[in-house]
């Protein structure tokens, strides 16, 4: 069992089974995570304007500002279908029976296929067994029932000190594509025993998400399910955090951290990728043209094949921050490429310096590369990571439903 | 050699040969399209914020809408060298002296790796039998010349009537990879003989473009040299078109058509291609929203890798309309899927209607293929025109340089 992940904070138990709505009976479709009491909840949605019904049923859940448990099955989206917000009600009344918790406290969340009805029965029917089965060994059990495509458990804790109480983050995710960052797009369920309110919760979940989920991108494609949520459940004992200042800033701090190592983690397992990409931008006028190069960059066809091969065709990271959105200068871009492996300058001043491609090859090789970019613009700089462009991701992808 | 292409109209020669810029020495790498006096001339280019010294060039011959030759290399992009412009100029001087023309009135493009020195040598050793090979049967050589990644060669004509006397229109292009429309996103070279003032020239072929090249994506890299230009001779003899009216309509009318057919031949030749896809989106609000809609669905790699494995998985398709750019309702949204084979609906007000699978994979097999997408918002209208992705576009792009 996990010794990290959504059970590691105090008040948390979790559970993840199999009931059905996958076929293949080896893959765990149903996750569960449980608060001992209602918590401070908070959420990033998908900014895709078609959205799934569990989004619509989180989203008014959340109103309050409070939720006990996150419920969420994998191998249908539960979107694009006439009965889905009907059925994500269900869900949520049949979890809130089975548990004794209220169903307006339930954080709902479904991952798949699009555009196929959604059968309730095999949750139904698993229901009691999921509730009975939660425990605070249950982390990586619910972790696997979260994945789809993804070949890798992704779990995180984190520990920081909030007025001098040590407070525990812990976290789950799933994603290896339809990844494009638009808000959040992804399913991550964070938990944490920090007393702090809901809009500082709220506070502290949006400014993590942005340098870290909202800078991961695979294949482009914004998912129509995807939310980062939150519960805290308030007993590690800290002075409650209800406003800004270095308590909330340290909780802050701490979250992204752990969405940072979770954002890595997803990159590393993209669809069909070999190597986690990271594309590091310095010298940039201001923070939104920063953000905006390193995502082109990372999400360009072309320098993702390039990767693939091992290539350091410059040229195409070139284009890609020309085609960037904003109006700045590309006369000072200086390219790097880097790894383990070494370092080698292959542009300056928007130009190529000689390099050696053998020694570029052997810098590329590794399964984690960065690609530095320096503007020569201002101060202001960003990271984005994802992943390279493989034959495997082809044949995932033309291949999925079946 | 072919009858059609840009000898087609009246008072154009072209060659095309391999002078030694690329080391098959199968594949020729140097064209050239000679007018037999200076002509009206237009072009569009690339939005890319980095972009070729043939552009820079180019731009400043063209301001006083007057040319008389395009020279095109493959092989080297001329782009992000420290002595591209000089390259670039020295070229144009270089035809102008064998050709007995003004080094002003060249239209100059280079396609291919961007960032590697271009070598003037072999250009220079081969400029006086390229001149001498100018024919009006040199169009097919010429149009072989400027590929790179391209499979199919791509030459095109038309011929509409202006104020009673009929205009001949011809052209070739290249481009299968780097092409995501922001003005103009690959190389095409158009002819003609119609008297036409180079405002006029200008104008239809901006609108010309619009609905043609600027609605193909292959891969979404706005590549940094890609340019549409025009030159009109006048020997056509019609009366000269110097303002809006129905003549002008006639001419971009013509100029459209041929545009779209080599638009489509494009897609269809895109890296890597197996198929054909079409997204024809109608009821949308305004032109810019059914723009926004067509180019999403055609962009999006799921949506790609669908069409790639004949899967009709119209919930990717309703992802990718749902994240198109714009404010817009989704709740109406009709979709059905099209080819030669048949015409099925998937989905109706936003939501999945019943269909046979083994039908909607018989309509997706064949190698041209229809996404009708319906907003139920309004009258406008667009079409957009993309291809499948497929291993081998990882394999060519993950190998392309060497």
């Amino acid at each position: 069992m996990a010794i990290t992940g959504v059970c590691t904070p105090k008040g948390f138990r979790a559970a993840g089974l199999h009931c059905g709505i996958r076929k293949n009976q080896t893959k765990k479709d149903l996750a569960l995570v449980l608060a001992d009491a209602p918590c401070a909840a908070a959420a990033v949605y998908t900014q895709n304007k078609v959205y799934g019904a569990p989004i619509t049923v989180t989203r008014a859940h959340l109103a309050n500002g409070v939720a006990q448990a996150m419920l969420c099955n994998s191998g249908n989206a539960n979107t694009c279908n006439a009965d889905g917000v009907e059925k994500a009600e269900t869900l949520c009344d049949m979890l809130a029976r089975a548990a004794g918790i209220d169903a307006g406290d339930v954080i709902i969340a479904s991952t798949g296929v699009i555009g196929q009805p959604l059968t309730l029965d095999p949750i139904q029917a698993a229901m009691p067994s999921l509730v009975a089965a939660a425990s605070a060994q249950g982390g990586e059990d619910a972790a696997q029932a979260i994945m789809t495509t993804d070949r890798a458990i992704k779990q995180a804790s984190a520990v920081c000190t909030v007025d001098g109480v040590p407070v525990t983050l812990g976290a789950m995710a799933k994603g290896s594509g339809m990844i494009a960052p638009n808000m959040a797009t992804l399913l991550c369920f964070i938990t944490t025993d920090a007393a702090i309110t809901p809009p500082m919760l709220q506070k502290a979940l949006t400014e993590a998400v942005a340098d870290t989920f909202n800078m991961l991108i695979v294949d482009g494609d914004t998912s129509t399910n995807d939310m980062v949520s939150a519960l805290a459940s308030g007993l590690a004992g800290n002075p409650v955090i209800d406003r800004d200042g270095p308590a909330l800033a340290a909780f802050t701090q701490a979250m992204r951290g752990m969405a940072e190592g979770l954002t890595r983690a997803m990159a590393k397992d993209g669809e069909g990728a070999t190597k986690l990409v990271t594309c590091h931008v310095t010298g940039a006028p201001d923070a939104a043209i920063a953000r905006a190069v390193a995502r082109a960059v990372i999400a360009s066809p072309l320098c993702k094949t390039a990767m693939f091969g091992a290539d350091a065709n410059w040229g195409r990271v070139l284009c890609a921050i020309g085609y960037a959105p904003g109006d700045f200068s590309v006369q000072h871009v200086a390219v790097d490429i880097a790894s383990a492996a070494g370092r080698v300058a292959v542009c300056r001043s928007g130009r190529g310096v000689p390099f050696s491609e053998e020694e570029a090859k052997t810098i590329l090789n590794p399964d984690e590369v960065t690609w530095h970019i320096d503007l020569g613009l201002g101060v202001a700089a960003a990271t984005a990571w994802g992943c390279d462009l493989s034959y495997e991701y082809v044949r995932i992808n033309g291949d999925y439903r079946s």
